[in-house]
């Protein structure tokens, strides 16, 4: 045991000594590092040595491409060739499946030489992941654009890596899912889930039941061929989509256009706090689904389709006596009973279809076949005893990237933790990984690159690489490089934070506001959401919250160094010089962006926050000046100073000041006891 | 005479006073501004009152979604109403022409007001000009998004206001083009020229002849379907799209596919520096030009067809006997006669397919019909001698994008200048206005926006607005502002810049390279692409040269504050302080900067730049001290203060620094004497 320890322990050494000098993320599985260096110039070649078939040349294309839009270096089709001496030789043993399958192979060898690389994986979905892993190891250096000599071996943890999209809150359109996929194909994710029914919108397109979208998407929705080509273009770059239609609940968009599913007569509306459920006792709901689903089923190639199944308002049930008289005429105790029933049913109707259902926690009960699959926003608890009872599950508790946590919080969240870490091999192996969710109440086109990205890519590690690579500041400093990489791809987490500040202030100057902006974070959890009554899409989301970022890297660096700065002994002059250089900037900055705020509605509101963050810069100088004279102040000054700094961390305009705490550090260091 | 000119002074005075207060680009014709404003939230709606079709529909679905974008407020197609209070009634008499005309009227008339705007013009093309207007004149304000009451009345004051666009040196893909159609749009130009054919490609598909892109592309062209699809969205946005194939000369690509058109038997190759010419003497170069002018007069819709017709290069004329015998045989003197023998045959050809013939400089000849319209890129003077002969012109004199001129340079130029001023009413009417010209040989897909945008805007003012509308500094203003405004539409000139520091440093933190590349500007005219031997589009255009903007906003602000500071007496603290904090900045820039250059072999071209920065930085801080403290400096300190600038101001890396001359008028005001 011991010895398995230490190896445990020496691997983890070793990576984390390696880290420093590779921005790879997720990181792979193993990785030697040699010591000269692979150039990329314009005489790149790409040659394949095994298997070949369109899917593999347009993989290349698109990775040519890529290499050109990361390095300037005009690359076309002539850079893929059989020419006698390649760059890059790709050897794959066979294609992939047509439909991409859960458990497909996605594992690859790469091997970085001077002389040229190889790339070796058992189907073109490996050649695929090592791909990128290739792209993200290419940089400028000294002598060229160049990648280190290198040895990967790679390969996921969990076979289930994915993202849970809501495009009904807010539409998202196709562009912008598409930029997101291809984002996601950078860090290895495998799994775009579009939750494409809710109580405020249906988005796709039924030719059987026209009035799903005609009367209940408010026009915003996907036509079956542009979803056709949706799928085609993530399972080009290695993404299943699975489908999500909402049920029995969460469903008021389907009941504009049919009211006779529901559980009440209507009419409903989109915008309504009222939450319809549909009738589970009538025979016409469920030949109305077998339709509907079976003519999904035949748009969505994915082997999986989620049926939703959460949160199911019991009222109209309760209020309906011919469904109460339905639960006592079947013996059934109570509404949750009702709903096992209602997913017994439609059960045999997804598997009639040859897809196997998902759902929500709520949807495990006994009375359901092993083969489906539980999604857990509960926990790893619900996991586990999903897992013990058979079933397989994937973790989404603690990955909802709405909650606005920073990154190390959900790179924190482990599937096989708390009760989960109990489970028996076998039970663990039904753990199949988990899903990132992006909520869309309070997110738009314009924000949601910025609500996904780079946090995202901090959970697609969690997911990927071993359980043992778990070094939040290894992981931050790699999500920063990858941050541009995304951008390059064509996200917007940072550009289109920039044009919504210059929207909201007005004007072309947005410095000063930037200032504030990027020390600043959204509050976190459901208190923002908490304060909005109604869903309801047309509410402007232009306000700062809406722009910055859900972590500030300026707080973040800035935290670092002033306790680097402490835990030195305020001997580092230069953490010292930087410190003051920070804090008198943002001392300084609300005289400029004060009057700016006052010119712009939608500003306004912040104007506290920039006094605030104007104060506390100013208590971490008085601070600073103490520490660096070795004063120590009186109790009663810091107590003043505390005060000041309390009254700051009051969540304002939606927003929390993010340098309160490591000015506090510099406060508390003031006392000279450590 | 006397009250025409204090109406003219008083008009001027009244434009420039409101000036400061309406961020519209290009000014209009007249503007009075009133005291209330009419305020923007989500019960914004838009009326038709008058003529209404298809198009205007989308023009105003088009209209409400910029909006959206650009205050956050989701306006759906609900906007669009005849409800009963309106916040926008639009009255068009009648609609526009199907295919968009050369002086189809474009005016229109705006009057907001607090209770609501009214928006007139004749046809619904000044209707797509007067919302470009009004989505100009909305901001946030203290009372939430609002636009000020004001009258407008306007109209351009050239019918062609163009930019021209060269796909051959690098292919430019139809996504940017339309997002710079987009942009187009918003400054009021009303013709794109796409420059389809030149020695390194042929860019556009016929189906006639698939050889031209077939092997004279590799594999970089349009298709018809997307051409088609391309001029529809610009005639969405009033923009005509006008096609040039250029002949005889400029036309190596032609050859690759049909060796037998040219003065010399080939094979020839996109790559090269040989300058083949159309053989003219031949009757099979006009059955194929007949052939294949006939199916472009079929794809493009509108009546100008441009043939270039400039810089025949005649090697090839010369060294061939059989055109020489032709020459003599048909008594004519020289080549240049020639050329006018194919543009005659040309034209004839050309008004065959019923469209009107476009040509450089180079076509003017007494040989060729009254119709025909000359491109000036030799200045104003050869535009007055084509009017003075019955010619119509455009200048594109002066409107060189690819030079690096700074907007103001562009701004001056004006098309009825020097030898065009003398010109009678008659004559002048017969300048049609100008076309800016992006040529691409150092200009990517990638950097384009950056080299076209902001600058593109002022020629679109000069070309658009009363002659009258001259001050720089006002046009500096509104295209500061307008520029934010270009990049909520998708473009990138400032995005665009900062992924490419990115990519070229490697690295996250850009902060300090970015502080360099904002105050330098590549070097101008030809300087740059005369050190490029043959123009090969395979060459990385990745260096700082090709990311930085044309222009440097943060070193004329700079200089501004300079003359500020210099102009007040030296007594401006604030500008004194700004000044100084300016150049200490820079001063220190180089030593976080320097690591970082040496770890990017594109970057260590810059290494004596970053030190140039630094040197002249601490010149300007000693000459700042000498000032603040009153002293003046011995002579021999300021000789060599002007001996460090002196060699910082020559070129390094392709690069200008742009802040020597503002440091330099700082030492020299340290004489004393003003």
């Amino acid at each position: 045991l011991i010895f398995i320890l230490q190896a445990l322990l020496s691997c983890a050494v070793f990576t984390s000594a390696q880290a420093p000098q590779l921005n790879l993320l997720p990181m792979p599985t193993s990785v030697k590092l040699g010591t000269g260096q692979l150039t990329i110039d314009k005489s790149f070649a790409v040659a394949l040595d095994g298997f070949d078939d369109q899917d593999l040349d347009k993989t290349i294309d698109r990775f040519l491409l890529q290499l050109s839009r990361q390095t300037g270096i005009p690359l076309g089709a002539r850079a893929q060739t059989k020419a006698s001496s390649p760059t890059l030789v790709i050897h794959a043993q066979h294609g992939r499946k047509a439909t991409q399958e859960l458990q497909e192979d996605e594992s690859y060898q790469l091997t970085v030489m001077q002389a040229g690389t190889e790339l070796t994986a058992p189907n073109s979905l490996g050649v695929l992941r090592g791909l990128q892993t290739f792209l993200q190891l290419i940089g400028p250096t000294p002598n060229g654009f160049a990648a280190p000599e290198v040895t990967i071996t790679d390969g996921p943890r969990f076979p289930w890596r994915g993202l849970l999209i809501d495009m009904c809150r807010h539409f998202i359109p196709l562009d912008v899912l598409e930029r997101n996929v291809d984002a996601m194909a950078a860090v290895k994710l495998n799994v775009l889930h579009l939750h494409l029914s809710d109580d405020e919108g249906f988005r796709m397109e039924s030719k059987k039941f026209p009035k799903l979208t005609g009367e209940g998407s408010g026009g915003l929705y996907y036509t079956q061929a542009e979803m056709r080509e949706f799928i085609a273009y993530a399972h080009d770059r290695g993404i299943r989509v699975v489908p999500e239609f909402d049920m029995p609940g969460h469903s008021r968009s389907w009941f504009l256009g049919y009211p006779e599913l529901a559980s009440a007569p209507g009419p409903y509306q989109l915008v309504s706090s009222v939450e319809p459920v549909m009738d589970p006792t009538q025979e016409k709901t469920y030949k109305f689904l077998d339709e509907f689903i079976g003519e999904m089923a035949g748009l969505f190639p994915d082997a999986y389709f989620h049926i939703g199944g959460d949160e199911v308002d019991g009222q109209q049930w309760n209020a309906n006596p011919k469904i109460q008289n339905f639960i006592r005429a079947h013996g059934m105790k109570n509404n949750q009973d009702l709903q096992a029933y209602f997913n017994q049913r439609l059960q045999k109707i997804v598997s009639k279809h040859h897809k196997i259902m998902v759902g929500w926690d709520e949807v495990l009960h006994p009375a359901l076949p092993k083969s489906i699959v539980v999604q857990s926003w509960r926990g790893q608890q619900s996991l586990a005893v999903a897992a013990k009872g058979g079933y397989r599950g994937l973790l989404s508790y603690g990955y909802y990237l709405d909650l606005m946590w920073p990154a190390w919080r959900h790179y924190a969240i482990e599937p096989l933790s708390g009760d989960a870490a109990n489970l028996s091999a076998e039970e663990k192996s039904r753990i199949l990984g988990g899903e990132a969710c992006m909520w869309t109440e309070l997110v738009t086109p314009e924000n949601i690159d910025n609500r996904i990205w780079p946090r995202l890519a901090a959970i697609a590690e969690r997911l990927w690489s071993p359980a043992s690579i778990q070094d939040p500041q290894s992981m931050y400093r790699r999500l920063d490089e990858l941050n541009w990489h995304l951008e390059l791809l064509g996200l917007t987490q940072r550009t289109g934070e920039i044009e919504m500040l210059h929207q909201m202030l007005g004007s072309d100057d947005i410095s000063s506001l930037l200032a504030l902006a990027d020390v600043v974070e959204p509050v976190k959890d459901y208190v923002r959401l908490d304060t909005v009554k109604i869903n309801d899409s047309s509410l402007p989301l232009n306000h700062l919250v809406d722009a910055v970022s859900p972590e500030s890297d300026v707080a973040r660096n800035f935290r670092t160094l002033v306790e680097t700065y402490i835990s030195g002994g305020y001997k580092d002059q230069n953490a010292a010089l930087q410190i003051r250089e920070r804090l008198a900037r943002w001392r300084d900055n609300d005289a400029v962006l004060h009057p700016a705020l006052e010119e712009s509605f939608l500003l306004r509101e912040a104007e506290p926050l920039s006094q605030n963050l104007s104060s506390v810069a100013a208590v971490g100088l008085a601070s600073l000046d103490s520490l660096e004279k070795s004063e120590i102040p009186p109790e009663a000054w810091r107590t003043q100073q505390l005060s000041i700094l309390s009254s700051a961390r009051s969540p304002t305009a939606m927003l929390l000041l993010m340098i309160v705490d490591p000015v506090q550090e510099l406060v508390m260091a003031t006392t000279g006891s450590k």
